[in-house]
């Protein structure tokens, strides 16, 4: 879409550094009351009283994180801050404010910088954090998203990966694998395009997967839903590598072990479908599909009743004793041990 | 130095991305009272107490910001973190703590990697900031380097680009002009290089400014020279992109004028004796150069006999109307309009 003969195409160089920055960031408001001071200076001037402050970093590459041959620059724009956002969440924190690094080659103009930035500001608004600073610059190649985002809590409600006990509930927000199977058909639209360019997708009935992969949103729900519901997480982490890969994290840094059933993992019906039309196993990519951005936590047993009834939660095990080791009850009641797959690619198993 | 044959040469592939980052980071202590938890869950935990958090970013990207054919990773490292912090002391800020996230491509093995991360570590340790955490991704092409600097300041303590008055003293700390040369030093070695590749190149000369090019000190000690001299800067900025560029931040933001006088611009001896080697006017290297990493500032004329016995500081001109414009004196007592130039390339004008 950044090839697109009809658009504007205002070339980079035009405007300069300074007035590069000044024009993509002028229409960001600072809303937080954590924020004091945002973009302007040598730095941004943050206030978070008497709560601590939460701070991640991510950084997208392209060929590496993304495809511009079909993620659109605002999605992408509005996906690096979800990723950030969703590690924020992942502390039970609540997210207040992001800088923003860019590095573009000049292949880009103007005109695409401002989808990306469109996408930004959206999530920005739309999850309630400012744009308080940031850099632009050139690459000599791609273009390089580097995104930090800020947040806070009180030290009571800070969650981290290493607190759940034997006997916790393992739980997971949302559904699984619809990233990666949105990835997956993504991926076979740009093969087929690339055999035929005037082929026209019909991907109505993948509309769930594609958004799940092109403009995931980060859980910014949870942590206000616990509260709400006053339960307080032993641990958690959000699901960016795949379900394996993080219930291993929670079980190595808590120093427990897990029981996880296969039959409990959530999956949307679109998820089941697709996996039967690709010949995959759906809960092997619900394991290791990765980018669902859901969060994965653990509650004790007694909080139980108070998360029962919510439709945003599943209780997908139970934390055990370490020697017992890391476990899959599969639906055949057999135990298998969880290795992480993260991105390797999936292959049906059975 | 990187393509060294005799060093040891371990692919990144064999640890992994959870491997990389643990390896990189393992020998990364923290000290900051402001930091309660660094490396190794979702995001970190700071505490600023009843200051306020300062915080700015930079990305480095290979073949715009630096030349791995004559940049030892060392060195890059280093800079890396001294570029981050001289924003963070440009606020009149305590730097505390550093993200550092880098995207390689597989053409670096991990000793290139530790060379990098060893002066990331002498930087934060001679410094006194934590690493708390950061990113590791690959790269199609080159290497990206993207850090976060943190730190803190009482309200009162802040100063911004924009708070110079009418009759303030300019001041700026060090020497100007030398990073440029280094680098033009560099750059010509570079190009006898590719002639001779056998050529011995005899830099003994030239090591400040080699020095200042590739290893640059962010000048923590000024915010404290000027704390201990009971000295609240009015205005301040870290001079990066050259003095024309920053004095003309600091005169848009304050809605000032200046008197800037050649005679009194602090040159080296060397930057001196280089200038007329390559038959550059060493006014327009101090003014357009960059990459000095000293602070530029303006203070009440009041405070002057407190600043003017210290060798660290010169005062290079005052604060006017708004409506003076923004002008240089030369030696021959002509005004000239000050222009930013940043990093176009510097003829000698007469």
């Amino acid at each position: 879409m950044i090839e697109d003969k009809n658009s504007a195409r205002t070339p980079l160089s035009e405007l300069g550094e300074f007035g590069l920055i000044d024009h993509l960031t002028k229409n960001f408001e600072i809303k937080q009351p954590t924020t004091d001071v945002g973009i302007g200076d040598d730095a941004a001037i943050l206030d978070f009283g008497d709560q601590k402050c939460v701070i991640s970093t991510d950084l997208l590459i392209e060929g590496v994180h993304f495809d511009l041959s079909y993620v659109p620059l605002k999605h992408l724009g509005y996906k690096s801050v979800m990723v950030n956002l969703s590690d924020i969440y992942a502390m039970n924190a609540t997210a207040s404010q992001i800088t923003v690094s860019i590095a573009v080659s000049n292949r880009f103009p103007l005109e695409a910088l401002e989808e990306l930035y469109a996408g930004i500001q959206t999530a920005a608004n739309l999850y309630n954090v400012d744009v308080i600073g940031g850099d632009t610059t050139s690459s000599t190649s791609g273009l390089i998203i580097s995104i930090t985002a800020l947040g806070y809590a009180k030290q009571e409600e800070i969650t981290y990966r290493s607190g759940a006990k034997n006997n916790d509930l393992l739980v997971v927000s949302g559904d699984l694998g619809a990233a990666y199977m949105g990835l997956q058909v993504l991926e076979r639209e740009k093969q087929v395009f690339n055999v035929n360019p005037n082929a026209q997708p019909d991907l109505d009935q993948y509309t769930y997967l594609i958004e799940r992969q092109l403009k995931p949103e980060a859980r910014k729900d949870i942590p206000e839903l616990l509260k709400a519901l006053e339960v307080q997480p032993t641990s958690m982490i959000d699901i960016s590598d795949g379900l394996s890969s993080e219930t291993i994290h929670l079980c190595t840094k808590s120093e427990v072990g897990v029981h996880l059933y296969e039959e409990k993992i959530p999956l949307d019906p679109a998820v089941i479908s697709i996996c039967e039309e690709f010949n995959l196993n759906s809960t092997t990519v619900a394991l290791n599909g990765g980018e669902d951005y859901e969060l994965l936590f653990t509650i004790k047993q007694e909080d139980y009743p108070k998360i029962k009834a919510n439709p945003n939660l599943t209780v997908i095990g139970h934390m055990t004793d370490k020697n017992d080791g890391m476990g899959l009850v599969t639906r055949a009641n057999e135990k298998i041990e969880i290795q992480a797959q993260g991105w390797n690619p999936i292959k049906k198993e059975g």
